[in-house]
């Protein structure tokens, strides 16, 4: 299992048309193949300047490969992600038993 | 439900004893009253320098301050946390429909 992670902030402002208009066209993603657990989360930690995050699972990175280079996704990167994100950072994580 | 993550890189060497052991600490954290769904974690995407994580959810904020304030929470932040972490981002998320 490989949870793919990541937290952004938007250009539009807070509870706005496009704020809601972009998160719908993100929640899209998770119907393409391979996508598990899809989740669309509100970032509410004081800590860091985020405000929102998506979290999503694959089985394997052939999934998780299979996910980024999908025109879905690589569509949403160009035409949304690059002109409507202020900023962002991605965590990716496996299980790990120390 | 709250989920808290933490992503973290320490300054013991990758595969060290002493990170083994940084990491068994952490992972007692997990007994804590309300801590539900704890995971230790691998931070695996090269976009970032992070090499760790820990994720866990709580039902409430109430469930989150008690775990926050905890004796045993508390102690691993001065004892282990604050002297053997190189850096850190905390973020925390509640679902959220679009």
């Amino acid at each position: 299992m490989i949870r793919h992670t990541v937290a952004f902030r938007l250009k539009h402002p807070l509870g706005s048309a496009a704020e809601h208009d972009f998160l719908r066209a993100a929640c899209a993603l998770a119907k393409i193949e391979g996508v598990q657990k899809f989740e669309c989360l509100r970032q509410t930690s004081g800590k860091n300047s985020f405000t929102f995050g998506l979290s999503m699972e694959f089985a394997d990175e052939a999934a998780y490969f299979f996910y980024s280079g999908h025109p879905e996704h690589t569509a949403f990167v160009q035409q949304r992600w690059i002109p409507e994100v202020a900023e962002f950072m991605e965590l990716d994580y496996v299980a790990y038993a120390p």
